[in-house]
């Protein structure tokens, strides 16, 4: 099928594209504050109907036992492979919300960018997308391959709910290969596709001592304080070099060959480029190391929040009676999270004082991926870039953790091609977070080149010629 | 003049005296929390009026640049000394308030207990005082000595106005002697005056990293994370043996004599009473000395506080931008607060790593005291409490530290003493706090008879001939 009718659709409405993006951006879909659950299920309400509306077929929004998820087809095309479009709609608080220029649910354009929560990260990214279905569908009633659509909202807390589901739906969900947008590009004009995500492992970690508050008069210096208890126990997760002495801890490593080593020092970004996207002036970590591979080849552990005690204005002179530390670990192959949780365990109950009680709560681990960058499903993406952004992507491996990767291998049995359009300067995470409007454009154009590309690249699969029901819920 | 009038008044009006108390307690004087600053003035208002209504002169409202001070005077006895009674209006904040069986603002009597946020730390305290004098007025219409009453509004956060404010007034507050109701008793009938107050040094360490937060799988690994930079320079603020390892910190400190340290060990709490006071199952500190001695003739470093990141519900994978924690130290003589905060100062400049800033910011510093136990004053105190409780008392350094102590000995060269009602499980600055009516009852007989004791245990002072205007306030 060829693309020309699609991409003149994609060139002709995008101003509709955004606008219907600012739409989606304004509903506070954030996944990590109970008080937001009317929005998680209005915001796939919004994007069922959306799907609906562009022509996908069997549009639902599908509950689940936390925030639901929207999932919608096209199977058509008996004779075609099945591509499985997997994004996430919910997105990050906005807080601190006084370090946005402008406020996090109101999408505002400045220059060449879309400002908002969510813009890249990754409602801007899913719908991509979407509107390269659309492109196809509004002009020529079918799409060059089939697809299912299976957006989530709980991808920003561990897909919690997501990773069983795919366990259960094996048969509905079966496809010949998946693509996920929610990673960065090298920069402007250099698109990258990663080969490899780290894993992850999120934990709690809380101090408790005396049941209520004491006078730090009368019992400063006979009683250990749960606030530095903690920090000594978190001072005893690096060492010197950087590294996490956890026993063990590095023991399942995969050492990178030379040959990859040389390909990201090639192709990477160097330390001096990370220092400025970082907007830090000095690098920090594993010694032996180039920032880039500490991100991405080597596994981390990151403080994420700590408090504890009285941190307001005014001072209380108190022994507190408690004090919570988040954390989480990114993992590289073939680093298993269960028995980094356990070392992480034993090494904290080594090292915690008697004096005080220490819990570990462990939360979402997520296996890291590897993928084959010769499938044909990736090599698609490559072409698709090629005519989408005029440039041949970089290969290379990724420092976050994108939890369905790994899921989609392991239950389904399919590589996943991630193609990003997020620049490194997004903010991601971060308060001021935009989308760059010319990858946006660019980016539907590429997915309109990558359904087109899927078709021919794969085998008709055999995902579509079972026929087999999806999944019983409510239409 | 006999106290038998007085005695028989305060024993007669002891309903109202509790009910005149929970008005008192209702008001929510909270000094850390800039947005009672409304019921700071109002509780000042209603003490001056109170202290009208009983009969004292020159009961006035005394603004200062932060919360008011609460003044008034007896000055009828030419021929006697002039006592200066301190004690203060403010309290601690009432939070954690979901841990409080009854709300800190709704005083509650249950059994023989007073219930409320500052009923013994320190409005129960000097209310003892005010009632005292209140006996004498009513029956006998005069004290029996002069007394000047200085009630302040900020000892909770480091009676920041209070000390220059004295230095400023020497004149106008001249006494003979001062007396302070706002520590605590070894048990139910064992009093305890305390001979020696740690001084005190808040301060606030502050790391920070990156301006913006960042996503921890893009750059997890490559940046020191500003949480765990203050965690470890916190594991660095004590040694394996529980002392505090900055350079010079015990240079100062005055080796206590074996006669004090049997002193100590014969009359003050054992380890297990502390525990048990404490409720907790281990003790901690220092080694070479008791739970006591580490609480009152040995320094401290509490963490009183700690906050950075993500801390609230769920989870977000950032590094975030700073972290904040809120200490103090307990000095002991000879420490001087300006040298140790040097020394601090230094030692967290020499321990910070080069890839964060950090900042040290320094709070009310207070001097530590020690009293003459042999003064006249002090003598008079064991007197009283002799009448009051039946029973002598047990001369003992204390742990907490009362900024004005030291200001007094400073600046009027005089002796306070430190004749407290509290009791060892009243809460004091933890929910649930507590006064225990027999104690206020009996606080007030001993302060009565220590109105009559003091009269003949000094010499007419030289504070009452001075017939300086006391300082010009609206009245």
């Amino acid at each position: 099928m060829n693309p020309s009718h699609a991409l003149h659709h994609a060139r002709t409405h995008r101003a509709q594209f955004i606008s219907e993006l600012k739409e989606f951006l304004c509903i506070p879909s954030v996944s990590s504050h109970p008080e937001r659950k009317d929005d998680m299920t209005r915001c796939a309400k919004w994007l069922a109907r959306h799907l609906r509306q562009i022509g996908l077929e069997r549009a639902r929004v599908v509950p689940t036992q936390g925030n639901p998820l929207v999932y919608a087809s096209h199977r058509r095309r008996k004779d075609k492979p099945t591509l499985l479009i997997y994004g996430h709609y919910d997105v990050l608080p906005g807080e601190p919300l006084a370090k946005w220029s402008t406020p996090p649910f109101s999408p505002t354009i400045k220059g060449s960018d879309l400002y908002a929560r969510g813009a890249t990260d990754d409602k801007g990214q899913l719908f991509c997308h979407v509107k390269a279905i659309e492109s196809f569908l509004r002009t020529q009633g079918s799409l060059p391959v089939n697809v299912k659509c299976l957006f989530e909202g709980e991808e920003e807390v561990g897909s919690t709910h997501l990773l069983p589901f795919i366990a259960r739906h094996k048969n509905a969900l079966r496809a010949d290969a998946a693509v996920i947008s929610d990673t960065r590009m090298l920069a402007p004009g250099r698109p990258a596709i990663s080969y490899a995500q780290r894993g992850g492992l999120r934990a709690e970690l809380e101090v408790r001592g005396a049941r209520e508050e004491l006078h730090s008069g009368a019992f400063g210096g006979a009683v250990l304080n749960p606030i530095q208890a903690l920090c000594e126990i978190i001072a005893g997760l690096h060492d010197k070099n950087g590294r996490i002495p956890i026993p063990h801890f590095y023991e399942d490593v995969r050492n990178s060959s030379e040959q990859e080593r040389d390909s990201i020092a090639r192709n990477g970004p160097s330390d001096v480029q990370i220092l400025q996207d970082a907007n830090v002036l000095r690098g920090w970590g594993e010694s032996g190391y180039t920032l880039f591979e500490r991100t991405t080849i080597r596994p981390a552990l990151t403080l994420n929040g700590i408090v504890g005690g009285h941190h307001g204005p005014g001072v209380k002179g108190v022994i507190p009676t408690r004090a919570l530390a988040k954390l989480s670990f990114r993992l590289v192959p073939d680093q298993e999270p269960d028995k980094i949780a356990e070392l992480f365990r034993a090494h904290i109950a080594r090292i915690s004082p008697k004096e005080v009680n220490v819990r570990v709560r462990i939360l979402s681990p997520i296996k890291p991926a590897v993928i084959d960058r010769n499938h044909p499903a990736v090599q698609a993406a490559a072409f698709a870039y090629k005519k989408g952004f005029g440039a041949a992507p970089v290969f290379l491996p990724s420092g976050g953790s994108i939890p369905v990767v790994s899921a989609f291998s392991e239950h389904l049995q399919i590589p996943t091609a991630l193609m990003g359009f997020g620049l490194p300067d997004d903010r991601m995470h971060a308060p001021n977070e935009k989308f760059h409007l010319p990858n946006f454009f660019r980016g539907i154009e590429t997915c309109i080149w990558y359904l087109a590309a899927i078709a021919s690249a794969l085998d008709p699969g055999k995902a579509i010629v079972d026929p087999a029901p999806e999944w019983e819920v409510p239409a």
